[in-house]
C-alpha cells in the first residue's frame, strides 16, 4: 500500500460526548480516507474525554508519531482545554490574534449573533501556531510544527494539528488548510497507487466473485467495502497494476460502475440527465421527501428536477390524479396506484422520467399480505412506459428510506443506460 | 451521572478496516448506551490494527482499567491474534473447547458451509476463560475474571471482554451475555446521575452564558455538545443537583428546550400535532423535500403530515397557485413568494399549517443583494396568518439544508407554544 513507512499518524479525538455515545464519532473513517492519497495511514485512534487527561494522551502521542492530529476541544466553553494544554507542553505563551478576533466578529456580525467575551476566548491562540482558516465556524484551526518539548530535553514534538469536532467545520478545513500544508511535507509519494470503483445495485459477494480472483491473480490485494446498495472497490498497486484492474472491472461489471467523478448515484444521474436535457419529477409516499431530497443535494439539480410531490395521504394521491377507484380496490401500497403516481407526476410536470413510490416504512402498518417493508417502485419513461419493480426490505425506518431511494435511481440509471444518449 | 467513580472502564477496538476508514466504527457509542444504566462510562477508546501491537494496547489499558472491552481479531484468518494475546499476557494454555466445536460445526452444517481446520481454530480457547455464546456467528466471545498477569508480579489483570467486531454479532452478544455478567458484578449504583436537555435554536455560547455560571455555583460541571441548530447540555450529580439545575435550565431557556423523551425536534412536533389534532403540511423549495423527509422520519407522522410539495422550479411554483406577477416582481427567493407558497400549501392541503422555504443554498444562483446562502422561511398558522424570517446561513449545500429546516421546524414549535393546546 502506499502508506509511507517512515512517517506515523496518531489521532486523538476528544469530546465527552463521543465516550458518552451521543454523538457517533465518524473523524477517524473522514480522515483515514482524506490522507490516504497522500501516502498516509493512520496507525492508532484514541478518545478522551474533555479536560485534563487530554495532557496524558498527547504526551503518549507525541512519544510514538511524527504527524498527530486532535479534534473538539477548540470551542469558546470551559470545557474546551486543547489549546491551553497544548501551549503548556510546547512551553508557548498565548495571545490574541488580531486575524482570528476579526474574523469572528465580522462573522457573527454578518450572521447577527451578539458578540461575547466568552466567544472570543477562540481568538487566543499559542504563539507560533500557524492558524487553519474556519469557513464554517469561529473557532480555527492551528498547526505546530515540530518543536522542543518543554521541559523534556531534545525531545520534539510531532507536527501537530488541532481541528475542530464539528465534521461540518472539520472537512472543509482539512481539504482546503491540512492536505495542502501536509503534501508540502511530505516526501513524494512512491510508485504506488490507489483506485476506487463504486458498484451500484450487486451484492458484495456478487462482485467479490466476479473480480476477485482474477484481481489476486494480477498481484492486487483488493478491498471491498458494501453499504446499503452499493459496494466499493478498492485497489492498490504499480499504474500498471491499476490500469489492467480497470479493464477486468469494467468487463465484468462494467453496468454496475459509477463514473470515477460521481460521487453517488446521484450525482451521475443529475449530470446524466443534464447532459440528455432530459427532467426528473418525483412522487413518494413510502419515501416522504427522502427522494426528493437525494436529488436535490446535488449542486445544479435545478435544471433537471423542477415539480416533486409528498403525496402521504391518500387525498393527496386523489389530488395529484390518482383514481379514488384505484385506491379502494388495490390500496395505496400496489403496483397499480404506483403506476398511476408515476404516469400523473410525469403529465403534471411535463418531465420526461417520473419516479414513484408507495410503501409501508413501519415500524407499523404491515399486514399478513403487504407486511413492514413492503414497497412498489414506478419508473414512468418517456412515451408512458412504465417499470414497477417490487420489494421487500425488511429493516429498520431509516434504512427503508434509503433502500428505497436507492431502488427507485438505480431503476432511473438503468433505463438511461438503455436509452438511446441523444437529446429527445 | 450514575457512573461507578471506583470503576474505570476501557475499550480497545481492533482492526484494520477501522483505521483505513473501510468501516464506520459504531462500538464506542453502542456500548456507552449499554452500559449506562449499569452506572458505567468509558473513560478511553483506542483503535489499533490487527497484529502485535494488540499486545501493547492491552497492556496499557491493564496498567489504567479495571474493565476492559476489547472488539475484533476473534475470527478464523491468521491476522485475528487478539485470543492468542491475551493467553499469553495471562499466562494461560489454549485448548480445544468441544461445547465451541459442536456449536461451530452445528452452525455450518445448517447454512452448508465447508468446515475447514482454519474455522476450527475459532474452537480455540484459553483454559479459564468463560464463553460468551454469539447466536450471529462462528467466533464466541470470551469472558476472563481479574488474575495474575504473567511475569508482572503481583498485578492482576482488569475484568476482560473480548467480543467480536461485526455489530450483528456484538449487539446480541452484549445484551445476552456481556450486561447480566457485569449485572452480577457491580455494586449498587451510586446516588450520581445523569440528565441531558436538548436546547434548539439557541447558539452554544448564548447557552454557556444562561446558564453556566449558575450551573457551577450549584457544583456541577455541565457538558456542552452543539449540532447544527441545537445544543445538548448534560449535567452529572446527585438527584438533588439534577433537579436543581432542570430548574434552573427552564428558567434560563424553557422556551428552547425539548421535553426529555423526544430526540429531536421532529419527533416533538409530530407528538405535539397528534396530541392537538392538527395538520402539517410542507412547500420547499430551496431544500428540496428534506424538510418533509425530516417530519417522515418519524414514525406516526402519517397522522398529521399528508401533503408535501417540493417546487424547485418557478412553474411548479405557479402550479401550486403562486402568481406569476409576484414571481417576476419580486423573485423566486423573497418574502412575498414564501407567504404565497405557504398559504397556497395550507390552501390545497387544508392543513392547519403549513411550512415554506425558498432560497438559495449554493454554491452557486447567488447575486450582490440575495447572496448564496440567503433564505425565507414561512409558517403559515390557522386563520391565515403569516410568519416570516429571514436568514443568510453561508455554509456547505448539505449544512444550508439541514440548518433551514431546523430554523423551520423551531418556528413551528414556537407557534405551536403561543397557540392555544385544545385541539382547533
Amino acid at each position: 500500500m502506499s502508506h509511507s513507512p517512515l512517517l506515523r499518524v496518531e489521532l486523538l479525538n476528544t469530546g465527552s460526548e463521543l465516550l458518552l455515545g451521543q454523538v457517533l464519532n465518524t473523524h477517524l473513517q473522514f480522515l483515514a480516507d482524506a490522507l490516504w492519497p497522500l501516502g498516509l495511514g493512520i496507525s492508532r485512534q484514541t478518545t478522551v474525554p474533555d479536560g485534563p487527561v487530554i495532557r496524558e494522551a498527547l504526551l503518549e502521542s507525541f512519544a510514538r508519531a511524527d504527524i498527530v492530529f486532535v479534534t473538539g476541544g477548540l470551542g469558546p466553553t470551559t470545557d474546551d482545554l486543547t489549546r491551553d494544554i497544548v501551549a503548556e507542553l510546547l512551553g508557548l505563551n498565548m495571545q490574541e490574534d488580531p486575524a482570528i478576533a476579526a474574523v469572528i466578529r465580522e462573522r457573527l456580525e454578518k450572521r447577527g449573533i451578539r458578540i461575547t467575551d466568552r466567544i472570543f476566548r477562540q481568538a487566543q491562540r499559542p504563539e507560533q501556531a500557524k492558524v487553519l482558516s474556519n469557513r464554517f465556524g469561529t473557532a480555527p484551526g492551528l498547526y505546530f510544527p515540530p518543536m522542543r518539548l518543554a521541559g523534556r530535553g531534545e525531545a520534539l514534538s510531532p507536527h501537530l494539528f488541532l481541528l475542530p469536532g464539528p465534521p461540518r467545520e472539520l472537512k472543509p478545513m482539512v481539504e482546503t488548510e491540512v492536505l495542502p500544508r501536509l503534501r508540502a511535507l511530505l516526501p513524494p509519494a512512491p510508485n504506488r497507487r490507489m483506485r476506487l470503483w463504486r458498484v451500484v445495485g450487486v451484492p458484495e459477494s456478487h462482485v467479490e466473485e466476479a473480480v476477485g480472483e482474477a484481481l489476486l491473480a494480477l498481484g492486487i490485494e483488493p478491498g471491498y467495502c458494501a453499504r446499503p446498495g452499493e459496494v466499493d472497490v478498492r485497489v492498490i498497486g504499480t499504474p500498471e497494476q491499476i490500469e489492467a484492474a480497470g479493464k477486468l472491472l469494467q468487463t465484468a461489471l462494467g453496468f454496475a460502475i459509477l463514473p470515477e467523478e460521481m460521487r453517488s448515484l446521484e450525482h451521475f444521474l443529475v449530470a446524466e440527465l443534464a447532459g440528455r436535457k432530459l427532467r426528473l419529477a418525483t412522487v413518494e409516499s413510502c419515501t416522504g421527501g427522502a427522494l426528493a431530497n437525494r436529488v436535490t443535494n446535488v449542486p445544479g439539480s435545478s435544471a433537471v428536477f423542477g415539480y416533486g410531490y409528498v403525496t402521504y395521504a391518500n387525498e393527496a394521491k386523489q389530488e395529484l390524479g390518482v383514481p379514488p377507484t384505484l385506491l379502494e380496490q388495490h390500496g395505496a401500497v400496489s403496483s397499480q396506484v404506483a403506476e398511476s403516481l408515476a404516469l400523473n407526476a410525469q403529465r403534471r410536470s411535463q418531465a420526461d422520467y417520473a419516479l414513484a413510490t408507495t410503501g409501508i416504512a413501519g415500524p407499523s402498518g404491515g399486514s399478513q399480505e403487504k407486511p413492514t417493508g413492503t414497497v412498489y417502485i414506478a419508473l414512468a419513461e418517456p412515451g408512458g412506459t412504465v417499470q414497477i419493480e417490487h420489494h421487500v426490505l425488511q429493516t429498520d425506518r431509516l434504512s427503508f428510506k434509503n433502500l428505497v431511494t436507492q431502488a427507485a435511481l438505480n431503476m432511473l440509471r438503468r433505463a438511461l443506460e438503455k436509452a438511446p444518449a441523444s437529446a429527445s
